[in-house]
């Protein structure tokens, strides 16, 4: 099949819109054969079935590259107590904070979990998402890790979207291990990694290196397993201070370094030594009321690939929406609608080790968005507007 | 026909949620007959075909009171071109800023122009809204401030959704009136008002009192020709800077005020003596970099109604979600999410001079939003999530 009459953003490596005006894309099965100006189709795809997409723009599907969407219950109670006044030691007394979604996940079964996901997962596909990272990390014990990865897992047979999976054991130091941070790491957090990698449940193994959770001692006692068992790291580094996360991160070669909002100078040079992406989350920047902004400058200076995701979880970021996290990279962080373009679909996919997603071109994936709209930058310029006019994914509207 | 199996948040006039746990809601047509605990549904009721909600939340339909959703054209140019650094004169130089809106609103025909909105008049339909308010102030002429205004009463006939018209002649003064306010307002802006409310095409009369816009005196000229007329005023105030527009607005009994972030307590006072709503607007506020917030404490001791509105619009607020504003009013403003609901729905309605709109009592309009959600602080918590299940409008699903 043939995509035809459509302006294409094939979105080039140095973040560009790689702006392509009349063009047409050539879908061989799952894959892209040929993308290009229509006047210079190869012969041998001239007779093939053509779409007429009228004019409109086509881009890379988005991908959601950092999300807890699989999670029990929500927060809506303690968004609510707060705003109301209540201190942080009330919401804690009735039960608010990670620990209220850490015992509602633990209650759900695997099914309840993949379940309570799929709304938030049918918003983003409504914005044509064709790939959505998901992390473990509220279980925090071995069955409940591996429960919400099986539920991760379960969203892409339940939905034509694809699924990369992160072992995020090392999230916060559960209520029963308060205190022995240490012993949960070695005896909880790294078991249940072994027993979920065992299970094929692990695509990258990830951490939250801050005051608040674990150290980058600790961290790296995880890294250390990961890199044994031959899978990539990510890591949540100086979200709230400066902790050395990210060159922690950056030694263990990791694909990601996600929030960095105090991240420095020397850290975006190590980043860009170990070719990991900034994953930037302006969802959590917003709801956290933070003033910190991640070191953009530095992270262009430098050539560190950014990227942009929903951070979608039920307390810092219960958002659903990467049109809408296009918009807050840019108004919050001041990045240019190309970069933020780039950062959910190019560099999103290299945040997952995904080589063949992402951008327009022969051999890539045919995960496709069309828009009803004249330019791309249209797409980071709207607040809660969904502009999608189709949805390719895997070659299929 | 009764509704059943649903938590009615009837909205209180303190703007608390009435919540009616297993409650009934009785339509007549267009109106509310009876609303409460089904166990205490009236006999006469007792026979009525009975729809089942599932046990949804249902609340009044969310109103968004202030709106510029009719206009010509788009600025994503110009959102790109400050993104990548150009600087304020070298937007204004490319044709950048409210004079291309201008122009483009200028070129449009009334067809056009109604056209062009509905996309996001479906957008806020998505969100089950039921009543839209619509400003001119893009013609800054009189026959374009009238195409403005028939265009929006257009917007009523092609979609099933009520409309406010709100003269706004005084918006900015136009290019070609330069340095001549007063002229402006004397020999275009009240000559069109004049010429509008002849037609019918006028609900309520609007002004910008700012720096960069009008002063209170030149305000006051027109607010004289709306009561000269029988038409009710509201005004853009205190937003950038402090210039005691909202007195001069509470002294002719305004209908509300809005953005107001510079007011202070005696604004308040005199806003509660008015009976004026404040309808705040926060997505200018965050789409602005604004740091300056309204003055919560204040309209709450004072008891002044809050109102919450997209203020969509192409340049301060390209924003056509509600249940965002609603989120931003609570993360960017503090307010809690009993005061977002109620300030898209009763205090909305009561922005635009509503008597029987925005709750759910006998002799309302019946027009509902059931929602799938447990509890109504979700409707704010989420971040670029619609949870709608179905919209009722006039009392038709
Ligand atoms: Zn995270
Ligand atoms: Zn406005």
């Amino acid at each position: 099949m043939i995509l035809c009459n459509t302006t294409v953003a094939t979105v080039t490596p140095e973040g560009g819109y790689g702006l392509l005006d009349n063009a047409a894309i050539v879908l061989d099965g799952e894959r892209i054969a040929w993308a290009g100006p229509l006047d210079q189709l190869p012969a041998e795809h001239a007779d093939a079935p053509r779409t007429d997409l009228g004019g409109r723009l086509t881009t890379p599907a988005p991908i959601d590259c950092h999300t807890h969407i699989v999670h029990g219950g929500n927060r809506a109670r303690e968004f609510e107590m707060r705003l109301q006044g209540a201190s942080y030691e009330e919401v804690a007394r009735a039960g608010g904070g990670i620990v209220s979604t850490v015992s509602a996940t633990r209650e759900a079964s695997v099914e309840a979990l993949a379940e309570g996901a799929l709304p938030r997962v049918d918003a983003l596909l409504a914005e044509g998402v064709s790939h959505i990272e998901i992390k473990s990390g509220y279980g925090l014990g071995r069955d409940t890790e591996l429960a919400m990865l099986r539920a991760a897992r379960q969203v892409a047979d339940r939905r034509p979207v694809r699924v990369s999976t992160t072992f995020l054991g090392a999230h916060a130091v559960p209520a029963d291990h308060k205190g022995r941070a240490d012993a949960y790491i070695d005896e909880v957090c790294i078991p249940a990694l072994r027993a979920a990698h065992a299970e094929g449940l692990v695509d990258a193994v990830d951490g939250f290196c801050e005051g608040i959770a674990f150290t980058p001692e600790q961290i790296e006692r995880v890294f250390k397993v990961a890199a044994e068992l031959g899978l990539p790291v990510k890591l949540h580094a100086e979200q709230l201070s400066w902790l050395g996360g990210t060159r922690l991160a950056a030694r263990y070669g990791a694909l990601s370094v996600d929030h960095i909002e105090y991240a420095n100078e020397a850290d975006a040079r190590a980043m860009a030594a170990a070719g990991s992406v900034a994953v930037l989350l302006p969802g959590a920047f917003y709801t956290l009321h933070e003033t910190q902004k991640p070191p953009v400058a530095a992270l262009r200076a430098h050539g560190v690939p950014i990227a942009l995701a929903t951070d979608c979880n039920p307390g810092s970021s219960p958002l659903t929406s990467l049109l809408l996290t296009m918009n807050m990279g840019c108004t919050l962080f001041g990045l240019t609608p190309e970069e933020a373009l780039a950062g959910v679909t190019r560099n999103a996919a290299r945040a997952l080790g995904l080589d063949d997603a992402g951008f327009i071109a022969p051999g890539a994936r045919a995960d496709l968005a069309v828009w009803d709209v004249a330019y791309p930058s249209e797409l980071a310029y709207r607040i809660g507007f969904n502009p999608l006019n189709r949805r390719i994914f895997g070659g299929r509207a």
